[in-house]
């Protein structure tokens, strides 16, 4: 499998486009259009918050059959808390969709990301639908740019594999900056590939490969109205129909591709200076760890101090700590930016001005091992900086 | 019942002192002691992070026999993550206190705050102790100076009420200001009294009061590994026990001090601009309405947002949403600063300029009402601002 980073190398049979229909004021482009050229099984997973946004529900509705063959995305407005008028807009769009690409409504899923509340400008939507279905080609990069909300990059990565001595190529789009908690990840990711899967293996390798990576992030704790994440396999490698025997080397390969993009994610988190990587070892349960991680990923003063570059470990076992997970302070250890700083129930020496040094890098590494069991969990997560409170301090309205 | 707010009226038979013994570099206050010149039943309450600091451990030990005569605490250094030295440490404060009044090690309480995983400077804080054996008196307006860490200002409160014919006083201080999470409250708050009551009923007395205040704060969602409330009753009233007959008006009393430390614990919450108030109203349960709500406070994009000015309200209903309590959206309502800005699953139309007018105000209240049952609650918390993460990437080291 070779995975590849920031590069969208398009599976067979996809066609994809995005530009500015004036959802945002300032022309930044805010509607994209992926489609494939014959029928693709096709899973999804939505956000399990208790208030969902009018596109998830009209997606789950659209799944049940296991089929899809495009997806409309528009930023700038997530068409959530709209009652039954964002409802019937939401199907308004699929209809659109449908019409002009001779498929069902139910073909088309339906997405928006963006401020919650406000009722989508429906004149400029039309507009930006009939500009995306004109423009279906190679627009994978305007696509990727469409998505976006605070994002500071568009995010997009592929992976390759052999199956039956013929490439399979799996590609995606993602977005995601704020409002990022499991589960999960709290960001839109739509991935396409050219292999050939029954919608029920479609299912349970997203449901399977989501534990590891979108579960696995959390920018702010925040759990979104619209998380989605879209997999469509539309057959396009002629490989034959993926079965158990090579299940699971797809099943790697997408693994890889959604922790590439959960990195990606919690990377240009809102305000973020850096990445930072929590790895939990000796869980008793990945849940255990998941726990455990992702409650030092969420706490305030472990990921200021990561922005201050401060060594505070005190602030990581007290977030361990309050996690509810039973384990032994005085076994756990802890390092940082790979310096052992917590053993035997306290603090170890450890060269200060190295410390800060190291914390100065991009990515921080925080490695736990809690020495009750053999599990192991990677949380994906950033700092808190001034910026996450500008950008928030200011946002919609 | 009077509340007699930022007043100290000292409770017949106890005296108080704080001074500087150099744990801060600075020379501010940073060693404290209350004591009575009786013995007093007493009760504790603690936080439930499994890392637990010494002088927590220790103070559980102490309390086993519902008694006590003294409580020391310092600031600038927590005793936690500190191994057996840290015991010994606390142990060892506590016999000096002890030899000084005559007392047992069990009658003494030891509290210390500040930064995790170094040992108390046992110099200073032995000059420290002897210094406010010295002066203990009517110095409670230092003590509550003292046991301050990044707290802008003293927080204390009295209450009196009449029982018998007689007056009975409770008087208290606090501190906390960030790592602020339930529970418990995620701060030091020492009440002293002069009511006659059982340990049982004092324990009891503490146990409910703190349901709908300290476990009702959250600035941060952090939960400290030293949060510690103590209350003590020394009889110096004169009233006689306190019965069935009479428990209520004393713990009435209790709850509005206890809730009047939560709310300015929540005001001055590191960074804070405001004190957000967030009502729940039509809960299934109080303990629903406390995990809706404490979503809500804990949303760093709602504190933000009400930092921001910024009216908002589907940040509120997206943490609602993952609170993980049953609610219907379409049936719940919800106004901020008192502007109806939510109901029948959609935004309501409000005068934009007046809501941000009404959001520059001090305090702002939240109210949610998830038309589901009778039971409320009220949480106390404050904004998230630039200021947060200036004293949390500078903080300690």
């Amino acid at each position: 499998m070779d995975l590849h980073d920031d590069q969208l190398l398009p599976p067979v049979g996809y066609t994809a486009s995005g530009l500015a229909c004036g959802i945002y004021p300032d022309g930044r482009k805010d509607i994209a259009l992926i489609a494939s050229d014959r029928p693709a099984s096709a899973a999804g997973m939505f956000t399990t918050n208790r208030v969902q946004a009018a596109p998830v529900h009209l997606n789950r509705e659209h799944l049940i059959d296991g089929k899809a063959q495009a997806i409309l995305i528009n930023s700038g407005n997530a068409n959530a808390c709209t009652g039954e008028k964002g409802m019937a807009n939401a199907r308004h769009e699929a209809a659109l969709i449908a019409d002009r690409l001779s498929l069902t409504p139910e073909d088309v899923l339906v997405n928006s990301t963006g401020v919650i509340g406000v009722q989508l400008p429906m004149d400029k939507v039309e507009t930006g639908i009939a500009g995306v279905l004109d423009t279906l080609g190679s627009g994978w990069d305007d696509a990727a740019e469409a998505i976006m909300t605070t994002d500071t990059v568009p995010k997009k990565a592929s992976a390759t594999l052999t199956i039956g001595g013929k490439t399979v190529t799996l590609a995606g789009i993602a977005k995601g900056s704020g409002m990022i908690a499991p589960n999960m990840a709290t960001m839109l990711c739509y991935v396409v590939t050219d292999a050939a899967i029954a919608a029920e293996d479609l299912r349970g390798a997203l449901s399977q490969t989501s534990q590891r990576s979108f579960n696995c992030v959390t920018v702010d704790g925040d759990m979104s109205t619209n998380d989605t994440i879209i997999l469509m396999a539309n057959g396009g490698s002629e490989t034959g129909q993926i079965s158990d025997d090579n299940l699971s080397d797809f099943t790697d390969a997408l693994e890889q591709l959604l922790i590439n993009f959960a990195r990606k994610v919690a990377r240009d988190g809102e305000g973020a200076t850096k990445l930072i990587t929590i790895t939990v070892n000796g869980a008793k349960s990945e849940a255990d760890g998941r726990t455990v991680g992702l409650s030092v990923a969420n706490s305030s003063l472990v990921k200021t101090a990561v922005f201050g570059r401060d060594p505070n470990w005190g602030r990581i076992l007290c977030a361990m700590g309050y996690a509810g997970i039973d384990f032994d302070p005085d076994r756990a250890t802890v390092s940082m930016a790979g310096i052992p700083i917590y053993a035997d129930g306290a603090g170890l020496e450890f060269d200060h001005d190295a410390a800060v040094e190291a914390l100065g890098a991009e990515e921080i590494p925080i490695d736990i091992n809690l020495a009750e069991g053999d599990a192991q969990i990677v949380i994906y997560t950033c700092d808190l900086t001034y910026d996450y409170v500008r950008i928030n301090a200011e946002y919609t309205t």
